[in-house]
């Protein structure tokens, strides 16, 4: 409580500092960040309204009302404008501003709300996210927990892999267990589930298909979901028995050595781009920058996919509390693919890994 | 495929009537409408560019053209646009158009993305909402074939809720239960399964919760979800044994009444209004009008929520193909709720429903 009173001062000060007047926020982890509840977002608008220098206010349906009983109101200075179907709720966002001449929405917020929050409010709409992610990015010592948790779960899983993942069996029947497994170590749900097997591995999202696995395949699994509202997220690959090409060991160890050296370059003060462009020239002086086709990594958290990015242009200092994967990739395209992902976070002098199974590629009997 | 292709030139034919230059689709139930896939919306912008009388253009991340393979571009002539991280997407969409005065964005395109789209593609940016619900509220034969499926399919879990909601058990083992059965019926998922057992009963949005069900509770039980795509939803009210209250069984029938009258009053010609007002008027004159807190219905199809919507202020004559729920309810505060929700589909001459089990209070063992 103690902490989202805190982060509902950070984002209107925040607000203040950008030169916007309020912030808008929609049903998601925005709002579950400053409330502590991310609601559903319908076709009937819920909006917590921040004001710069006014008091917060939660325009939302009467029949969502109960969803948000747990918000502690009182203590938060937060007002409840409850509306009911053939009432006006842009009118009520309206009402709960101070002034308009500058307002940000959640990146979020789809296009039926903000189209009409525009009508309604008027002035220059700007995205929320820039603002919020100034305080999303920079996790505290709770969230760091809840991540390290989240990685511990996960890595538990890819340790029964080869439980699933076996010659015969298509990639959709091992996904539905590793699914499984995901829930029983604790996640809320299995959010993702790739098993890329042999060309598929080559599709960086791909996510399970009716092929059958073989001997020789090398298969990419990554794995993750939300456990107490954070997000794990990891990447490791695996063969049946003897790769079925002879490059896999060969480039594989490439990768590797791309993903260690990114690892080992995160700390308070390297850019982003920097430890993308560590991971890219191993990779690239390998012969293989034309097989590495995303960004090294995305920042995590109450999403999975949050700021910051780690990619060429981004020249952000990474500061400590920074959470986000390294996860560079080949991807031989009809052939095969590999990537090792971990989730890390900068410290005051260095990094922790959140995932901490062997980054080998892992053979498993054919 | 046929289908698809019809379904772009109407879009393109209902975008020039409504005076708008081309419609930018994001991922979701209105790309799945139109391509067949509905892709996954993230921080990278995908987006289907159909301007009116060009060609329609995917402009998508490479990484995610993999999952857009059983797109038959050739024969619905649409090309991709691929791009890769550190270019530009939005710079992509304005190239693909021609006209630019006025562009309709779809109702659930992040803001992320269509307040850069807006400053990409310069004019005025409008909804395609009220463009694609013209296609998307009337369902062909394929379609009302799909929501009958879906509808039988979660008959088939409501003739069973008997077996799992018990006394002794909570809402959320309750839930549990029969969220597999809803996967077991041949859905992809359990998109929403409300379980409200006595004072939770009141809050029609409730979810599950801790709660224990006791003997005399009065449970709503509101569940659905995809199947093939298309979406079942049907509410049931139950109660363990006599009820707790004396006035459920008198308050139950005004509402069956009420749901059972307004069902009737569907044909094409009578307005979304009027068949509110039926249901409505009936729960009013008997003097619970304040406790039914919500519009009588919701289109339903790709979307769980679409148009129509079934309430006061909706003077859209309903026409045959429309489908959509009926689902009055009585919601009295810290003591019981009640909802019956069947989705029915208009006719060329009445109304068929999906939903045929008994509308009655169904008594369980307590």
């Amino acid at each position: 409580m103690e902490a989202l009173r805190a982060r509902l001062g950070r984002a209107t000060a925040a607000a203040a500092e950008a030169g916007v007047d309020a912030l808008l926020i929609s049903p998601g982890s925005d709002l579950r960040y400053l409330l502590g509840i991310g609601g559903s977002s319908f076709e009937r608008l819920t909006c917590l309204v921040l004001p710069v220098g006014g008091t917060p206010v939660l325009v939302l349906p009467k029949l969502e009302q109960p969803g948000y009983a747990a918000v502690p109101v009182g203590e938060l200075g937060v007002e409840f404008a409850p509306w009911v179907d053939g009432e006006d709720p842009y009118a009520l966002v309206r009402k709960a501003l101070k002034r308009t001449d500058r307002v940000a929405v959640a990146d979020m917020m789809p296009a039926l709300h903000n189209l009409r929050l525009r009508e309604a409010v008027g002035g220059d709409q700007v995205l929320a996210g820039p603002v919020l992610r100034e305080l999303r990015m920079r996790k505290d010592a709770v969230e760091v927990a809840a991540l390290r948790d989240a990685g511990a779960a996960i890595d538990r899983v890819h340790a029964r892999v080869g439980e699933w993942l076996k010659v015969g069996r298509t990639e959709a029947e091992v996904g539905a267990d590793i699914a499984a497994a995901i829930v029983a170590e604790g996640h809320e749900l299995a959010e993702f589930v790739i098993v890329g097997s042999g060309p598929n591995g080559a599709s960086p999202h791909h996510s399970v298909s009716d092929r059958v696995i073989r001997a020789g395949d090398v298969v990419v699994v990554d794995i993750g979901g939300p456990l107490a509202g954070y997000n794990s997220d990891s990447t490791r690959t695996y063969v049946l028995g003897e790769p079925e090409f002879e490059d896999v060991r060969e480039t594989y160890a490439v990768l590797e050595a791309a993903q260690r050296a990114a690892v080992e370059a995160v700390r308070p003060g390297v850019t982003c781009a920097e430890v993308d462009a560590v991971a890219r020239r191993i990779i690239t002086e390998a012969g293989f920058g034309e097989y590495f086709i995303h960004r090294t990594g995305h920042g995590i958290g109450l999403d999975v996919h949050e700021e910051p990015y780690i990619m060429g242009g981004n020249d952000l200092p990474i500061e400590p509390g920074m959470a986000f994967s390294v996860e560079p990739g080949i991807y031989l395209p009809g052939r095969w693919g590999a990537r090792i992902e971990d989730i890390v976070v900068a410290t005051e002098d260095g990094v922790e890994s959140f995932n901490n199974r062997p980054h080998d590629l892992v053979v498993l009997p054919a």
